[in-house]
């Protein structure tokens, strides 16, 4: 199944890396709650609902993850990283990783910030740096 | 460290329950923004944040509420179980797990549905069951 995040996984549509292992990848969102917000996902993914991935996926997807939230943690300022998994916009299994300062941080239907592609590159390669030291 | 949390998962403090095992316990958000929403927590926790967990919590955690997951998603109509982890109002990592029907029904600041103690009962007593069915 040849969905947009997996073209983006595989290089095919441009985005901004994060992180990467051999079954998972993580990138910018380009729409962000916040700063540093990450999605993570499955290279490969074979149903769209998180809850009915099998089991090594679901378990890898959330080591993965938990790698990349301590690397988007260390890059950009904040006092959690939240997590969020929707599954309603693309069909792909997703998680969102957000930089929070509060609760109300994680609220998909306020207004956007705003970021220059130089911006949306430097954050990306900040916590690529940090997780290509842990 | 005894938070609100490790007190109602060892039942000095009541709660609706809809699973529990040796290390985790779930039960009914009581301000919750859908019916059925849940909340998963390890019984004991040493921090509380949810990446600071040690790797064998972490791990269990995630696949305990994937188990819950599918007995709310299984007793409660709804599209999806959206998964959010903010942690910033109980000092005890915890995972929400939210029927949604739509997107913003992951909406923290909206105004939450209201239920009796009764309606709270029969919401348990339904994922529970289907919980032990697993």
């Amino acid at each position: 199944m040849a969905t947009i995040f997996t073209r983006i996984a595989s290089g095919e549509i441009p985005s901004y890396k994060v992180a990467e292992s051999e079954d998972f990848y993580a990138f910018l969102d380009i729409n962000p709650l916040a700063k540093g917000h990450t999605l993570v996902i499955p290279r490969k993914v074979e149903d769209d609902y998180l809850f009915h991935l099998d089991e090594a996926t679901y378990e890898g997807l959330w080591a993965f993850a938990r790698k990349v939230a301590v690397a988007v943690k260390a890059a950009i300022p904040c006092k959690r990283v939240g997590v969020a998994v929707l599954g309603m916009e693309v069909p792909h299994t997703h998680i969102h990783l957000i930089p929070l300062q509060s609760e109300g941080d994680m609220d998909f239907r306020k207004e956007r910030p705003q970021f220059t592609q130089d911006e949306f590159a430097a954050t990306a390669a900040a916590i690529l740096a940090e997780f290509n030291k842990l």
